[in-house]
């Protein structure tokens, strides 16, 4: 039966990259799984800048010391605010930008590549940045700065799962 | 290859259940899986109340009309800011817990479970009504009421795959 868990166990934070490249047709698998994640009222608000091209691979990693890694690949996930046509519609954007994240890093997991998620958003500095670099426009918000490759480093599976973290019914009784 | 993709496809939002519970031996792989996502840090800012009581269910049930779901459990996942000691780093919280949220329901489609992200923050009155059901400290916010059980609707696996939300390099170059 946990065999079923070992795609979310085998996901593991890869800060170490072989020289070997990602194609186009692993990476459309990847925004396959990304887009197949829930979002609120199914409005989608996701989109994917994928950077190879040296220069702009050196750009990003330049943001932040957490994001000085090697990978041959980086997929920026963006929030576009644009696609909400009323106000309170956007409130969940980060939420569902976030999922799709998640289903990018597991897809990587299960086609053997490694990946690391960077947040950027909310740090305005950050965000600056990136959008400077992707030059988007001020309706896109990167939320995140995923790193892919082939991995060169190992890491065991794991959950960190806490019974602590869990409760019945309400706060005050523990699982 | 595509077959790798199936559990992403195979999640769907599922808003009809059938009358048969959900263990807690079921509740604790969901939860592994869950455990296993990545946390800016790893700061795991998570927790998880359970629910499978009736009158809890009915009270989370009516805090809106998307949320008047019939399943046997409903998972409610929140965020613990207490688990910031210093300010700023509470700032990827929604991030870590939505990812733990998208492992959960991958989880339980794995495991032949249906379920529902029903979002909560940032909409104040739903946070309130649920961190009084559930008697949630003032430093836990409850992020997203996820309902869980077999499913009694079936619908077609999915991808919502658009080439149109990719970009090459920058804003400027289409995939």
């Amino acid at each position: 039966m946990d065999e079923k868990l070992d795609l979310f166990y085998n996901r593991r934070s890869v800060r170490k990259y072989a020289d070997r490249p990602v194609s186009d047709q692993q990476i459309e698998q990847l925004l396959k799984a990304a887009m197949a994640a829930p979002t609120a009222m199914n409005l989608k608000p996701w989109e994917f800048v994928v950077v190879r091209d040296a220069d702009q691979l050196e750009k990003l990693r330049k943001i932040s010391p957490f994001s000085n890694i090697n990978a041959p690949c980086a997929i920026v996930v963006c929030g576009n605010l644009g696609v909400f046509k009323r106000p309170l519609m956007e409130r969940f954007w980060v939420q569902d930008c976030s999922a799709a994240t998640e289903n990018l890093l597991l897809a990587a997991t299960a086609f053997g590549l490694g990946s690391l998620w960077c947040g950027l958003y909310p740090i305005k500095g950050m965000i600056k940045s990136v959008s400077q670099h992707l030059e988007l426009p001020g309706s896109v918000i990167p939320l995140a700065l995923v790193f892919v490759g082939y991995g060169a480093e190992e890491k065991p599976a794991r959950t960190q799962y806490d019974a602590n973290k869990i409760f019945r019914e309400r706060y005050s009784d523990k699982w």
